[in-house]
């Protein structure tokens, strides 16, 4: 009885069934909880390998408590954290990041394609007041890769961002909800995709990308990590039962796995960019490097897709998104492009 | 190559495979996120006949969360939350009470065997300056259920703390991380234990009762759940594929299997407490009427015993707790009470 | 030896002689502490019949007291407040909006001359998701009177902001640090320049305006006045030497004292406005309709005015800001714009 | 139309005229606000020759906010604070610690007369849970000097407590909002009864002894200056006006008069003390070092007095406060200890 054509959301979707079979193969014997467990210590080399340098790693339930956490462990209360207006964190995660953060403040900075870009960065902390006790003190930046509009970052755009945080004294959090998909459009490891280009703490994405209940913290900057705990078990975050939650993500990188799940993700949304891009009334408005469309067409149009079942978020009265999983089948594809061809043709004529 | 003799905590254990077996089951199609999905609308209405009252319910990762965002959607920033000094919100959750609450203050109130009572709740009420502004106000109650020191509140006693608590305003909460385990030993419905009795909202244990990475909280008074929805959002707490979590919970009322799990871990711990009353040098330092065990014994004996391999929490120098779990095993008792007898024997000669 | 020429800001000048005579007279006897005496008593009744309407007046410290716990008690936690970028709660106070409503959001409108606008508003409520619990909600409009900019806004246009924030259960938070000057401008009763027109609460300044160590919160909305008394006392903000504070304010708004001191500092403004405008290359941003000017010029006149010992606010190259005093004399104002005369003649030249 | 005798607080006083005198003559010229001005300028270094050590120092409103505050720049949000039952900060102030320390938790140990013991700290340490994120960390200890029942830490109290809670890396805060009180009881230097005992960071009480809107934190540790000026400004403290507060404090320490005021004060209680402690039925449960007498009774004496016309506070149907001002009288004390003597003489009857 689902709909046949999903494309609201990537965590609308499937978990890997490797994930679960993981999860369901760590229920055996007993063990330390919070975390004290062997699955949770291997997890830690595991990661450490994946990403070639001692990482601390701290599964969490959600992106919204691996962003805000990261951040609240990287920012001052009267710190200010700098991000795009279309950051999931300025946007979808009722202030979590001023809360948690105890009144730290976001300051949007408008770029391009939902990237931050140097340049605004430079001139934001030039002219945030640093020292001033009336202004909130520079405190981090927030990159959302791949970012909320569907584009990726480059190593040299990151890396050109963290040279001038780290200038200034600032963390460089990464908001990795789709880093897998990120890494696999640039071809780079996951270190060159973070710590060197600059990134201090990464919330690694599983959810969105064949997860099911578990994130993750990636701390590269060790001073980070030092308070991140404590923040974290008082955040009600931190599972008693966290093997099970460490097991998903062993899974997750096993045999790159996520990265293989993100390609499935990336070439449908590419196949399906590449097949509505030439229709009549239709634009994508940011470049489609990850698993997501933004497609702006005729409002009859919207409404007409709606009607036929195609599952979609509208995000205005033009614009619409298209999110691809891992399981976006050649189908749903095919039924989705062929419908947004028969509709322009329709508008055009 | 796990230690055989697990009696550290009921989170050390497995999950009833129940609970995996229908979070499997959950990976089939697409669904809304965040709760939109149609497991989590079955599970408000399977709730509310399990509770014989309509109810909301918020599936969330952990107790903590449950705990402190359940206080924070009953209490102003500047409201006290009376607890018992034994209280988890108290002792082991990094004061989430105060930070979730913006400054809410825990305020003990020593009673037995981990108990509020209801004349130290009526005395702390008249002595907190009601109305006066240098005083956190009286704002909820937190009753643990089973206690932090294996007792089983009467529905009496939770009905004469809800009494005093209503008379002057205050929120009933219950920390619910074995009400399974107290519901068993009361004999009483669902109903009984929680609203009937005065409980405003109530933290449902899961975890330690066969769970493995969701609890959820429950909540009777129609004016705390208008709030606790942003509350939850903005602390991460809420699941994109919420529907992972629903399952799970669905899986633990389904047939009763949380009252079958709770029995069997409320009978081994029944055995056991009957096995080592006897001995000399021994003894429980409160009721057993859950699954745990809280032993004074000779410092020798407890260093003893965990040089035999046995796994339990050293609490002081001559207390020790023991807690049982469902699958608690026979042979895991035994060797216990055979140990201990053995020992306390050797003490005695 | 101070500096002859002073138009930093308003803050850098003296108390009206009224408000520490007054303050003195109150030092005789002894009452009640934390406002329970005589003259705080009194306050609330004299502010009642000038604003003809019951109120709670609230005696606090400094503006940025009165303006973040005005809000916090006028907000949720998960609450979005609405104002102008350049008003001083964005730009100014630490985030204390942030911080004392436990991670309240502030969210810019950009507008004319440093006003908000109903247009404005009424779209940032539309797009805001009310009832959506990724988003902050909209909970209070800020307006700043007169503006950061130097602006009054009319009496016809809070009412327009008053009447959609209300049509959307908003509260009207108006920052009156310039209250005073504004209704010598506008030409009103402190009832139509608040709430008859729509504000519910009002940070009321005294200091810019000739006080010295209080300004004052002016609730009108009587829910809001149920909880601040709470917030205020644990911000420490209440002093137990309450009677000093009130007697200031008091004797502020005896005789019309505030008025005739913001009708002084109005006028200097005017005057100075009046000889520059029509030099050239100076350009005045804002209409001066206070007692503060922004002035564009070339940076060379900005940095000769510097150099010839003048003092006030450079806000950026070309951008400088002039704030008139209560007791700005008619020698500061020739000088300054003799200077300006001389240096535009020098660069038109 | 005052009552005569008045014993309710110190803060139901007069202010010293020397102070009303100096904020008078402060009021000449201009100057830079938020701390700029010469004169808080000159407090740093007349405060730095009173206690012949380099200082910084923060006029603040109130003690509330001054220990707020200080100990918010002592403590992560994940911290414990240590305090006597009696500390002001734990029974009046609004939980103010919890909130400006972000869900800091107040952890009351029980001592003598409202001190904190040396041995009650160390144990209260070893029992925290050191590095154990289930628990709020010990981060400060609160002493309160004169303590909240009346009595004075010595200098070898102050220093045992200083090396237990420096040995475990935590911060000494002194709540002085009666240290000269102190001072003059301990017949020590200010040095000596601070930071050469051991004290990080003061609440220097200026508002109990002959203030009025002022009183201010003294930071003897570097570290903990450089963040407290962040903390201040967006909590709403940081007057702009704030050479009329500098101008109260420079007055308050001048040619001792903070010394002579105290002094006024305690012999006051001191020779009420001596009046009262024969009498039949009367009991001052602790010893009277400072400037307040707590006095156990009959409560039939109590409500005698209080028809009477005396004005105290009742703090229990036996207990009753009395506190001295530096201006209480002769008249006064005869008056209360002749009453006190006719009333146990009629109860002894």
């Amino acid at each position: 009885m689902k709909p046949a054509y999903e494309f609201r959301s990537d965590n609308c979707g499937r978990a890997a069934p490797e994930l679960i079979e993981a999860l369901a193969a760590a229920n055996t014997g007993t063990d330390l909880g919070y975390g004290g467990d062997a699955l949770t210590a291997s997890l830690q080399v595991r990661l450490a390998e994946v990403f070639e340098t001692p990482v601390r790693v701290f599964p969490v339930p959600t992106g919204t408590a691996a962003n805000a956490l990261a951040l609240a462990a990287s920012a001052t209360p009267f710190g200010a954290v700098y991000c795009a207006p279309e950051a999931h964190i300025n946007t979808s995660e009722g202030n979590a990041t001023g809360f948690f953060g105890s009144g730290t403040k976001l300051v949007t900075l408008a770029g391009t394609h939902g990237k931050v870009g140097p340049g605004g960065l430079e001139g934001a902390i030039a002219a945030a007041g640093v020292g001033l006790a009336h202004r909130s003190q520079p405190a981090a930046v927030n990159l959302v890769q791949a970012t909320d509009l569907g584009a990726v970052y480059s190593i040299d755009e990151i890396a050109a961002l963290g040279d001038v945080a780290h200038a200034h004294g600032l963390k460089v959090h990464m908001d990795g909800a789709r880093f897998a998909n990120a890494l696999v459009r640039l071809g780079c490891t996951p270190a060159q995709g973070s710590w060197r280009a600059g990134v201090d703490v990464l919330s690694l994405g599983v959810t969105k990308n064949g997860g099911l209940l578990a994130d993750a913290i990636v701390v590269f900057a060790p001073e980070t990590a030092s308070s991140i705990g404590f923040h974290l078990r008082r955040a009600g975050t931190v599972w008693s039962k966290m093997r099970f939650a460490s097991a998903q993500i062993l899974a997750y990188v096993k045999d790159d796995l996520w990265l293989r799940l993100a390609r499935q993700a990336n070439d449908a949304a590419a196949r399906l960019a590449e097949q509505i891009r030439p229709l009549a009334g239709v634009t994508l408005i940011a470049p489609v490097e990850a698993n997501e469309l933004f497609v702006d067409m005729p409002p009859a149009m919207i409404a007409a897709l709606q009607s036929e079942g195609f599952l979609f978020q509208r995000r205005g009265p033009r614009l619409a998104r298209f999110v691809c999983r891992w399981d976006t089948s050649d189908d749903e594809i095919a039924a989705l492009s062929g419908c947004m061809g028969r509709l322009a043709a329709k508008e055009a004529a």
